[in-house]
């Protein structure tokens, strides 16, 4: 494999589609709240895209069968609303920088034939969060920016770099008259990060009217409260050890001098 | 040289080949097994195979010559059976991202040429192995893991990753409707380990139904073990004096405070 | 996007225009040089270069928006004089080597099109600067080295590596029989330093006959001085601690001997 | 600049030429070997090779002016004798993997162009050598091996690597049908070591039967004597410093357990 290919698993017409993307990121904040929501919707198998610039190794699934890694682009028939949706989530990054502005540009191509006018990305935006995380929305589209606050997220200041696919698509977009916004949801980003998520996808509910249940994400926020409190535990433990470390090196130096 | 090529030495005709792949790896497996199938059955030069990707340095032969570094086909008319067989070995993986995806292509372009429909792949599988290390499996073929299962491989659980080569061959004839299997013999993999390449080769000969000799792999097992007891025992030396460097920092400490 | 690009934003038909270039480096010397040269002469902007060699994010301005990192092309209309000018500034250099070979070389393909003859590229030079900083020229054209010595540049000794693009394009432009000098103000390097900024519009102004008000730039002078004796006053004290931690060791040490 | 590209400076015709190659390497061997032949055989220049593989800097010259890192050949009409000469040397090595093998590849253009049916590569082996430092020789041709092996060269061990240009350029001229050879000076390769470069040229004399004085690389030679002996000193004290270091640290541990 020489180029990053798509292949297309299904044709089917979609009626003014919006693509949602969320890869692999900070916090797991782009592929978690995308997963979510195409699973939620039932989206369907639309295409996938292989690239040599993603790492050099394949996958071990539950059959014992293995494939590359691999972006997937899922599609939901909107029946109530305006606009049908693609989702693009994935298993990896690109690796290279070349790597990188390729394979958005791909993405791009398969949104361009595809008719998509509007792109929402999704990615983690770093911060100490202390309550609910809240989300940060930028956007190449003042009338899409101007959505997204109206559905409480917030502007992002200026200067703030967006590394990654998240970033390169709304870049490239304007290129192509694509709208595009990127919505980050606040997070630690050391694990991943469902509440972070969480905030994304109530964001998303509100600007693209539509409706999932969030249950299943709540059970996935329990169940990563308790690894963040045995993770906090343990680096509380360590930095009591590291305190006690620099109390008896002290010691040992004014007992000397 | 700007792209990956293949030089072929011999045009032959081959019945229903499989082409089975071994490059240097964890514990040089996949290397050693294969090495050693396509010595014991005579198997014949067939094609060598040259890449950009490869590391830039060439080696001295015997003879005081040199050549580039290179995958190596041999081929096996196995009058028995149903199948011949292609053998892919060499010195090297390729080292970047883009390399690894190029040279596999291109293993595969040569493989579809011959007409081969099935692929066998072999490497190391990281364990602290007590025994007789154990072959562990994967497929993109039901039908050929039920066979590896059968020949006393075990299955792999799901999320492995297999890197390399070994992996990406699996992962990308699948586009071209080639059955691939990869064994894994289980090693430490710090050093060529030919317990686990025998292993590996044990499977394969029930698999394949093909017969060869192993006493000259045993004889390697044989050296190999005074290398990894030598190894072993200045690894006990070392963790011996650091355990009492511990202790004196130790002492040293509780003496000050 | 898989190739360096150039979007132009307006046709103009320019004189005899002059390439002025100054992009991050070394103290920032030539970034802020050429935009402070483009601000004051009120220069227009020409065409934008984008490059998948540049860092994989995007910037948000402060709309809101964001865009690509970019190179940016202004020009100059100069009524009074013989040459307009062509700035060329930009957020970033290109990140890999061949990276770095093809920007320049595209920057060449834009000069040359808009009949570009001479070439003017700025940077900075490590040194620990007592008073004002000094520019150092270097050129392929004897007669504009000639001229930048009249203007009080110093000659570089031989042997100098000038590093990054405003190297480069002096080194390709030779093949395209387009004159090219480069300006290089002292600098620690450390910080943007707009001190050695200055030093270089001075040379300019006298080389190209050029006349703009250098009171803003004073302005930035002002608040970077006040950076940088913060920025001393923490090396201060992190270098007496280190002192005063060295002379507790060497007691230490004496001590126990 | 997109690829490496070689420009033509005169066209002459070649009696049956011998290239000998030698770039920065190991103790410069190569380099300073090739340079020297070049030099006092009054080699003219004949071709320069560019290359976006190469580091992305500018030298500057004598003159204040900057010049590409470059390849460059030079030619030697040999009146007496059955062969004229090319050299090839230059200032750097290509910087990627993928770089080394397109520069060689591009030598070799050029080599195959002028009808070369023999190339000389010099490079250094690493060894702490004692006295007078010895060449290795290893060849695709059996016939230059000889020849080298009569002019006092050594065979050297199966096994080694030939890291970089030297060695490709061997393993990519078999392709072409141009016999090759590689010379190797024992060098420990931290400094310049004109001593084993005059070891190879030596060999070479004999070899080619061509005769240069050797006077000036005597005086090279008496230089770097200096510079290695002041490095020794410098080496000495540290050593005696470390030396003291752990004695103190030892006599530390002893009192405190």
């Amino acid at each position: 494999m020489k180029t990053t290919t798509i292949k297309e698993l299904t044709k089917i017409e979609l009626k003014n589609p919006i693509l949602i993307e969320g890869l692999p990121g900070l916090g797991m904040v782009g592929r978690i709240a995308t997963r979510y929501l195409a699973k939620q919707l039932k989206a369907k198998k639309l295409a996938r895209l292989y690239s040599p610039h993603f790492p050099y190794y394949v996958l071990v699934n539950k059959k014992g069968s293995v494939r590359l890694l691999r972006g997937e682009f899922f599609f939901w028939k909107n029946e109530a609303g305006e606009n049908d949706f693609i989702f693009f989530t994935g298993d990896s990054q690109a690796q290279t920088i070349e790597g990188q502005y390729d394979v958005a540009g791909c993405i791009l191509d398969f949104a361009e034939k595809n008719n998509v006018k509007t792109i929402v990305t999704i990615g983690g935006y770093r911060k100490e969060v202390e309550k609910t995380p809240r989300v940060v929305a930028v956007s190449t589209s003042p009338r899409l920016l101007n959505e997204a606050l109206k559905a409480e997220a917030l502007p992002s200041s200026a200067g703030n770099p967006i590394v990654g696919t998240a970033g390169l698509l709304l870049g490239l977009a304007k290129f192509r008259k694509i709208d595009a916004i990127c919505l980050l949801g606040e997070t630690r980003g050391y694990l991943p990060d469902p509440r972070a998520a969480k905030s994304v996808v109530e964001v998303l509910q509100k600007m693209l009217k539509i409706k999932v249940d969030l249950s299943e994400m709540d059970k996935e926020i329990e169940k990563s409260k308790e690894i963040v409190e045995r993770m906090q535990e343990i680096e509380k433990r360590r930095e009591k050890h590291a305190q006690k470390m620099r109390r008896v090196e002290e010691e040992r130096i004014s007992y000397i001098s």
